[in-house]
């Protein structure tokens, strides 16, 4: 395995894991950032400016990036699905943007009730607008291993659709296991497939453990020379699809498998378990990371034995 | 990858999961062994002849060997960790037998009391029996990637309990991971270290889950040659140096990852998520698979939104 040295971890609890929990505070998320920024990290996805008709959760992102500690060397990211909403991220002083687009037709026409080229169509004026502002727009594409709605997702639909973010002008692309069904073998070859149309060094992985797979996917994937991941602290977020089934790839975990291979992300595990302990005691659940109950386990058993 | 076409799953779940659960009925143990043997496997550990002082769990494991309805092709084995309790199993018409070593001495001497060495000779008396009456051995070889109590097991101490049971007669070495502490290349290089002097088709590798590792660790030594895997149904288990957290890998997110890759076990899925459902519902516990938990999950929501 030719491994890299060093990986960089967007953190994407704050939004992508917390727009799908119940409603918290925004002092609550205001904290969970400023722990996190404190932990090392480079980028912190730290909120969505879409409407709040449709996703609540995420209503006061102005708010919560007003209220923030800015870090040096940290970039606050924000998505944004729109020119207004692009609007709003700028106001709230958001480092870098992100668009969110779908390989599969029909999450596209169930999520954003559109199709795949009419919202393509839609990211080009905030695509256009942060370039005059020189903020770095990042794509998501979804469902590239498999949709909720129509199964199986052809691996030219995933390529087509990252391409044309990448080419439109998004400097990163990240490919996600929307509903976690993938597997090394099928993670391998989709990352092949797009790394031949987008070069590696633009590419990063968001799995989602739904079942279970996510670590060895990405464990599978980073001989390939993927260099950037998504997780989520506390594994936020659950999955939509599947009430009650794990979300986001915890970033503990994430931390956990990289440190025993000797990859270095420049981030403090115990900051983030700490982090995730005290926004899913806000949220009144338990973390989804194996390594935060293990850890949290751990010292419980062991200062009760002594 | 160089994968295999195949590989055999060990179903642990009614031995090494459930002496680390509460106690349930003899009635709820049978049943599961039933369900179990239904779903195609070929090897179910399905008790444990030890003192019941030790192990209060596996007391009644005669009772439930005699109550079982025996399928044609699956072996049905028991641990036995002294020459009476080989007698008993022997009683029970367990079809293999186990014995259980340690790498760890630290581990060794506060598990079972004496050292590696005195261990190992133990284990001689029920070796030879076992021989007399073309019984098959198994050997366990635990902590075999860290011990909770000595922390780092040198690979070479890995290496010499494996050979010993293996030269001592044991047809297949389980390598486990008995805290789940390993990562991806801890465990290549673990399992590489033992292929040198035991041939890698007596190899089986045992890994829990505990932090979050164990698919990650098995999918990156798959295409190493090893083709024997441990798990447990609904990931049954725990671990008792870190109350709460995970123990072995549920053998359902195992088959989920290599249907995935195209390996093929002979087990139905569906038959696995149903019987660790019902034991889990003995229990009073939910299952630690996320396939079990997303398959349900998915299933519950379907079901509602129609």
């Amino acid at each position: 395995m030719a491994l890299p040295n060093q990986v960089r971890i967007v953190e994407v609890g704050p939004r992508d894991g917390l727009q799908n929990e119940k409603a918290v505070s925004t002092d609550a998320k205001v904290a969970l950032i400023n722990a996190l920024s404190g932990a090392g990290y480079q980028t912190i996805e730290a909120g969505s400016f879409v409407s709040p008709k449709w996703v609540p959760q995420m209503a006061d992102s102005g708010d919560v990036m007003a209220a923030i500690q800015r870090r040096n060397g940290v970039t606050y990211t924000a998505l944004t699905p729109n020119l207004k909403g692009f609007e709003l991220a700028m106001a709230a002083r958001a480092d870098e943007v992100a668009v969110f687009g779908a390989a599969s037709e029909a999450f596209s026409q169930k999520n954003i009730n559109c199709s795949i080229a009419e919202s393509l169509e839609r990211f080009a004026p905030v695509i256009d607008a942060a370039k005059a502002q020189n903020i770095p727009v990042r794509g998501y594409v979804s469902c590239v291993l498999g949709c909720p709605y129509q199964g199986e997702v052809p691996l030219a639909d995933v390529v087509r659709v990252a391409k044309t973010l990448f080419d439109m002008g998004c400097y990163e692309i990240s490919l996600g296991d929307t509903i976690g069904v993938g597997t090394p073998l099928a993670a391998q070859r989709m990352l092949a497939a797009v790394a031949k149309e987008v070069p590696m060094e633009h590419l990063a992985l968001h799995f989602h453990n739904t079942y279970g797979q996510a670590l060895a996917n990405i464990a599978a994937c980073l001989p390939m020379g993927v260099r950037v991941l998504d997780s989520a602290v506390a594994g936020l977020g659950g999955c939509p699809y599947a009430k009650g089934a794990s979300g986001n790839v915890a970033t503990e975990d994430v931390l956990y498998m990289l440190a025993g291979m000797g990859i270095e992300t420049g981030i403090d595990l115990d900051a983030v378990i700490q982090a995730g302990h005290d926004i899913c005691q806000a949220l009144g659940t338990k973390p989804r990371s194996n390594v935060s109950l293990a850890r949290l386990a751990t010292r419980a058993t062991t200062s009760t034995s002594e």
